[in-house]
């Protein structure tokens, strides 16, 4: 198994990252790639005494050893620790490309992807909605969704970076359904199981039709197609109860109506084991769950575990046997 | 000082759990008032083996006995464990107004209310929304807010009970402007300052307009303004780590554009100890923060915790030195 980590910002907590965390722990059982500029990994490497040598990757990968597959875009000197950098977040968009081509032709088996900046990207790209839309994109893909995934906890989401207004819109019936097609097979690997709870979109879940209609005319419909399918799902049900019939078990994952009902839950319950996945896609991708932190970057302080997490999860996902 | 409890709906967790919670504690500093049916509570009583004797208050209180203000609505044999009852929902109206007449008249000190169903007191009442809409009608106030306070968070809400499509319209600069008015006096008095943080409404607060205009519009300009009259006021925070800021103690207190905003992490953070309190009114209200539990009613497995919490609360916001 080999996971490709794109190494993110320069400027973000994305290069101490993937320096400490692989000083630290090399399985013998895969392999990790670096994606990014072997100058500014190595000044992280000497910034926090990470000791192991580091080497560019050209088609051999040496155990024991970082292996960098180098971008030659930034040097050691360009880094900005905390700013908003146009050339950093070229490069990070260009880390990111190469890894997707990799694993579009087989050469790794699964993408661990750093923080990026968005404004930072936007500045070459303009329209960069984040690493998810942008993947989704180069994959030709168009139904996807964001998943949460703590070990406690499982969350998916009808949509993610959009007003809360668009997402209202967002809520339908076919949205639902896709959404829970892509969960099932994915909970089922995780968990051996996969008992969906539906939540609402209204407060008390609309409490049949009195704060608002949407659970009647779009979410309980998918939920009744989706069990004439043949899953496991239930609901909806109060937005503010779901995640706690989850936590005690009930339930293995929660389809979430938009971004905050999913996060504020899953970040308050796991936030440093909870990892991002993208499913729908031809190519297994991971993410940290966190942003690049400018306020602590290259202070050598960024927690690893959040990283260990996304990266376990990445190999758990891309392991023999995972449904497409 | 004086409490005057609702008992609820008599097919609920109300009863048994005014009984229950009066047969062990008794504490000779305050004296407590239920509004309910002697009958049916004696019921409840015989149930679940309350020694403690019972009496019906007639303007003379009786330490050491459960002094109920008796209706004389339903008899011992009219209740019907988790069913929802037009004749159980009029009656816990008339408990209620009969509180809020004593309250008013200063005969006791503070309200606090066991669940009624919704339901049942619509028979009667065509478009009762609740107790704290109710009772604000009552008071002829049209500025209030719902108030969710555990030892550990404090959260209130620009709305509550209405759709999320509806929430989004009533996030105005004046409605946010109000409750930070009505919320700082509150958390002063409860935690000795008031640190408020406002959560914006989109995700990630709108990513600086990029996902919805509603934080440059409405909310910064009322921090803007609240922060001119002179409160300890921040934000808009991203919604999903808001609460996480306030759990490690930077805040003393959420404002919340919608209800499962303020909810959701309330619930999973303080079940059992989140309290329900309506701010605005010319009277103090504390509410159990869950509802008739139909479905566990009349069997004496009704948790007394929350009711300890709520009494609890009400007694420290009627104490003296509070503010209006």
């Amino acid at each position: 198994m080999r996971l490709g980590v794109t190494q993110g910002d320069a400027g973000g907590v994305g290069p101490e990252i993937v320096v400490r965390a692989l000083a630290e722990d090399m399985s013998p059982d895969h392999e990790i790639l670096v994606y990014g500029d072997l100058e500014v990994l190595s000044r992280a490497a000497q910034a926090f005494e990470v000791k192991r040598p580091m080497q560019a990757y050209q088609g051999r990968f040496r155990p024991g050893v970082i292996n960098v597959v180098d971008h030659g875009c930034l040097s050691g000197s360009d880094v900005r620790p905390g700013e908003v950098s146009g050339r950093a977040g070229a490069a990070a968009l260009r880390y990111f490309d190469s890894a997707i081509n990799d694993a579009q032709k087989g050469d790794i088996d699964a993408i661990v992807t750093l923080p990026i900046c968005k404004e930072a990207c936007q500045i070459n790209a303009p329209g960069f909605q984040g690493h998810t839309d942008y993947l989704a994109q180069k994959c030709g893909v168009s139904n996807y969704t964001l998943m949460l995934a703590s070990p406690t906890m499982i969350a998916t989401h009808v949509s993610v970076h959009v007003s809360l207004q668009e997402a209202i819109r967002r809520v339908t019936r076919q949205r639902i359904l896709d959404l829970v097609r892509l969960t099932a097979p994915v909970v089922e690997r995780l968990r051996g199981r996969a008992r969906l709870a539906v939540a609402g979109l209204n407060p008390h879940a609309g409490e049949n039709g009195l704060f608002g209609d949407e659970e009647q005319t779009r979410i309980i419909p998918a939920v009744e197609a989706a069990r004439e399918e043949g899953f496991d799902v239930s609901g909806p049900f109060p937005p503010d109860t779901v995640f706690m019939l989850a936590r005690r078990g009930d339930y293995d994952a929660v389809i979430c109506m938009y971004h905050d009902q999913g996060h504020i839950p899953m970040k308050l319950m796991a936030f440093e084991a909870g990892v991002n996945v993208t499913l729908g896609l031809p190519l297994v991708r991971t993410s940290v769950d966190h942003g690049t932190a400018f306020d602590i970057a290259w202070k050598g302080v960024a927690s690893l575990e959040n990283f260990h997490s996304a990266c376990d999860l990445a190999l758990t996902l891309s392991s023999p046997g995972m449904p497409e």
